[in-house]
């Protein structure tokens, strides 16, 4: 059989790619029988001592300090940074453009401002940053896990790219994504899969897998990512990173491709992912600083707020109540993450902060919603991309071989849309409504709130699982209402790492009263000694459009996590 | 032939909004022949003296101040309205709902309250405010302009109502609205066809023609309306009132009932109309200090901007830069319309600013998916609300009897879009898309304009015609794009009285080289001695949730008219 066109052209992509990578930065492979990877980029002999400092230096602010006063140059740390993020490349492929020439001519430029006016450019001095393979790069190719796309050159930079340069970062690579988007993985015909380097086994997530990989090896300090329903979110959790997902339209999704282009009921968003909340709120911070609404005619006009930072409407940050949802009643989380919600409970108690429980709200309902609206085309947008090239829309996650055993022939996301049809307009305003009115009602169900929390305020937030599992095989991540629940409601929400997976603390739980087929083969998925080691993280949800509140929340639940583990190691 | 059960439901709802009339409050009425009523509230003997003094305080915060000092009691206040809306009502049928004894009861209640505490219940304490007829007051019917809607009644209040409520405010009365929400004029086959009291054989517009008429009347000192396509600005136009057209969700719509409910393309938005930028400012601020997110989950959580109030963006209001689009080029404005563009030109340069032209950008494509979006489920929506009663979809809003001689048989509105259909959910993804690009294009020609305005910055606003006419007679209000296009960039705009059209300095313009078939039929409507007397207003467009400085910059513009108005006089 003829290798069908567009495979060729795949492979042609992919080793144009390949070529890219310096010969001088090409590392002593590790087998692939080697799941966990975290440690090559120390050993592997590439990175110099100095260049394992600046990119250990997880947290932002210092990174921006040194950048800021040139104790460290733009072109040292980019250089550093980059050839990490080629180890990572090498170990997770991670990645989809690679431009070294033009990454360091900009971090040239951005030293020679700081040399010659003693001022940085922006607050995001000299940091170089990867984006996802949607944020469009003038000049170069934006593929976004289409065969069919390849060759399609950016005339413009997106909103984005251009702030990022007003800040004075430098875009420094661009990272993977699964075909159409709407996958918890990453997986597509012209750059491939992208592993978790936890456990290569496992998947990082998606649809942003790549910039989780990549953050995760520590192949980039910032990575923005993009989230619809958990795509910021899962890979950040699936990989040990915070993340951001902010509201609607907060950040400038401007000039950025897209699936789906244009379906506006549930919007996509972007946001950072990072090893430090510091990288959280430099990066939030800046682009809100930049006034996006200048450029971007969508982006909410809504200052940084101080005062929300500082978190005025939350007692200030002391005595607050936060509420943990243990389960959404849809599918169970595994023990690992259950565990991880018990650490949080306990670093917040001894903070003197209140937990209680959080009542899910008409989960199905809202699950039935946003569902409907993802599949109100009935796929004609990803079939429309896909006959671009002739390419096959991809119908699993599961690799063609060494797939895990598991596989779940019906989600059940499928099961809650029922036959999917392309819906006419009014239609999908019938869902808009449907949608408003369940929004209401979770809105006034939080307020209620009030009642129960002692503070005399509604909870301040919501601690979650980012999904039932923490991380899973290629192939198995088939869940993503723990995510897709608040975009639905547009709450903004924070992705924090809280411990790791423990075969000896998380034991498997007996079967419990299955409430649906996804329910009891998540459950019967997890087995200790394979989870063992990966990371956990929760989400915190505030407000719909207080990304400020969130983030001065997401820094008391980290440093009361902090004091809780050195106090529990003690 | 027998009357349609239809027909005999809304005499009897008509009949039965008649019977609540207070015998004591029927005025003489003036002869139908009589056009221009507005002295009327005064020659007709039902109010007192100082009921004359409360109804004509145009200035709200002098209302608000006399209220919470005590100095008038809401009662009183209340009363006083209510009386002149009831007079109002008889002379241009604006009413829908009408609950005296329910108003006053109210009234008391914030009267005691003060009495009893010594402090106003909230910013708008004792404030008579009028809703149009789609903010649903519990336990109140709400018609909408539909038939088959008689005899819906709220469970629950609108959250407007609810925060009219917390600010201290007395909902008093509501206001017509015509059938479909989606004509600039008022007529429905419930409550009938409401007249404009400059000159009662012309619309006062709509959809929020009942408030219109009312404020106008000063029968209300704040009225809310709505908007879509200019369904706040053109009544406020052609009644000489101020309003205001906030951007999306910037004020709390929940709750409220809605044609095409659901089409999130290009939201309705609502806005107040009153008779001094006063009552534009004391609304707005109100509303948004009462955190209308608490209770909307759409409303956009962005706190009062003092610093966009004070135009800190704008030069802290000196020496600013004004563009005026003297016309759309799609339909050529009327004589009465340019002259007051002129009258503004005049006085903004006056008072130290300047004014250059506003060079108009993709109108027609603009035009185009704005009316697409509006047609996209083929009128559906509306069909389904008139088969419940099976009233006929009105086709026209000209009057059985005494119609105008104009008539449009095509409005260009209908031209742009072409034969409709009933678009599916992809074919709608692609007009937002179109949209976006168009808002993003239509942001970047703004910027541009930086290069010309002299201060550094872009223009500060636009201003522009509300329509290519002072009101016009029923049935002739064939043209919104004036309104519309703002709608669609979602730019936060302000209408504001100039003048009233003049026979003498208004002479009809040689024809022009005309664009389109309405843009001479508008051309060919003008008659000097039609039109002498009628208010004109023009529009102020700012940014995108840009409340805060549109409302500053209106405050600048309204004083340099009144400056500049005095100095021509003397």
């Amino acid at each position: 059989m003829n290798t069908p066109e567009w495979q060729i052209r795949c492979n042609q992509r992919k080793q144009q790619q390949l070529d890219l990578i310096p010969e001088e930065w090409r590392i002593a492979l590790p087998p692939d029988s080697q799941r966990n990877v975290l440690d090559v980029p120390r050993t592997c002999g590439l990175l110099s001592a100095r260049e394992l400092e600046i990119t250990d230096t997880v947290d932002v602010d210092m990174l921006l300090y040194k950048l800021r006063t040139a104790e460290w140059s733009s072109v040292e740390v980019t250089t550093a940074f980059y050839k990490r993020a080629i180890i990572a490349q090498q170990l997770t492929n991670c990645l989809t453009e690679i431009f070294i020439d033009r990454a360091l001519a900009r971090a040239k430029e951005v030293d020679e401002h700081l040399a010659k006016t003693g001022t940085p450019i922006g607050p995001l001095h000299g940091l170089p940053i990867s984006v996802k393979d949607q944020f469009c790069i003038k000049g170069m190719e934006t593929i976004m896990g289409y065969a069919g796309w390849i060759g399609r050159i950016a005339e413009t930079d997106s909103v984005l790219v251009e702030l990022l340069h007003e800040c004075g970062a430098v875009p420094f690579v661009r990272t993977n994504v699964p075909q159409t988007l709407i996958w918890g993985e990453t997986y597509n015909h012209v750059f491939g899969r992208t592993t978790n380097p936890y456990n290569r086994y496992m998947t990082p997530g998606g649809s942003s897998g790549g910039e989780g990989a990549l953050v995760a090896l520590r192949g980039s300090p910032i990575g923005v990512g993009t989230d619809i329903g958990g795509s910021v979110r899962i890979p950040a959790g699936f990989c040990g990173l915070y993340g951001l997902r902010p509201s609607y339209e907060r950040l400038p999704y401007c000039g950025a491709v897209n699936a789906q282009e244009g379906q506006e009921s549930v919007s996509s968003v972007l946001g950072p992912m990072t090893n430090s909340v510091a990288g959280v709120r430099a990066f939030t911070k800046a682009i809100i600083d930049a006034k996006p609404w200048r450029r971007d005619p969508l982006a909410v006009r809504k200052a940084w707020s101080v005062s929300e930072y500082a978190l005025e409407e939350h007692g200030g940050g002391d005595k607050m109540c936060f509420a943990i949802m243990w389960d959404n009643e849809i599918v169970k989380p595994h023990p690992p993450v259950r565990r991880a919600m018990e650490i949080v409970k306990g670093a917040l108690e001894e903070a003197g902060h209140t937990v209680i429980d959080w009542e899910p709200h008409r989960h199905l309902e809202i699950y039935k919603n946003v569902e409907s609206i993802f599949a109100a085309d009935e796929g004609h947008d990803y079939r429309t991309d896909c006959a671009l090239s002739g390419e096959p829309l991809i119908q699993t996650m599961s690799p063609d071989t060494g797939a895990h055993a598991y596989a779940l022939d019906a989600p059940f996301a499928k099961a809650v849309v029922g036959t999917p049809r392309h819906l006419n307009a009014w239609e999908l305003w019938q869902l808009h409504r449907e949608k408003r009115a369940l929004r209401k009602s979770h809105l006034d169900h939080w307020e209620a709130t009030a009642a129960r929390t002692g503070t005399g305020r509604p909870v301040d937030a919501i601690i979650s699982p980012v999904a039932p599992y923490a991380a899973c095989p290629h192939g198995c991540n088939s869940d993503a209402f723990y995510t897709t629940l608040f975009n639905t409601l547009d709450y903004a929400c924070a992705v924090f790492p809280v411990t790791q997976a423990d075969a000896a603390l998380d034991r498997p739980d007996p079967p419990h009263d299955f409430r649906n087929g996804e329910d009891e083969a998540v459950c019967k998925l997890y087995d200790p000694e394979l989870w063992h080691g990966m990371p956990v993280g929760l989400q915190l949800a505030g407000r719909t459009q207080e990304e400020e509140g969130v983030i001065g929340m997401l820094e008391v639940v980290d440093a009361a996590l902090q004091t809780y583990k050195e106090s529990q190691s003690q």
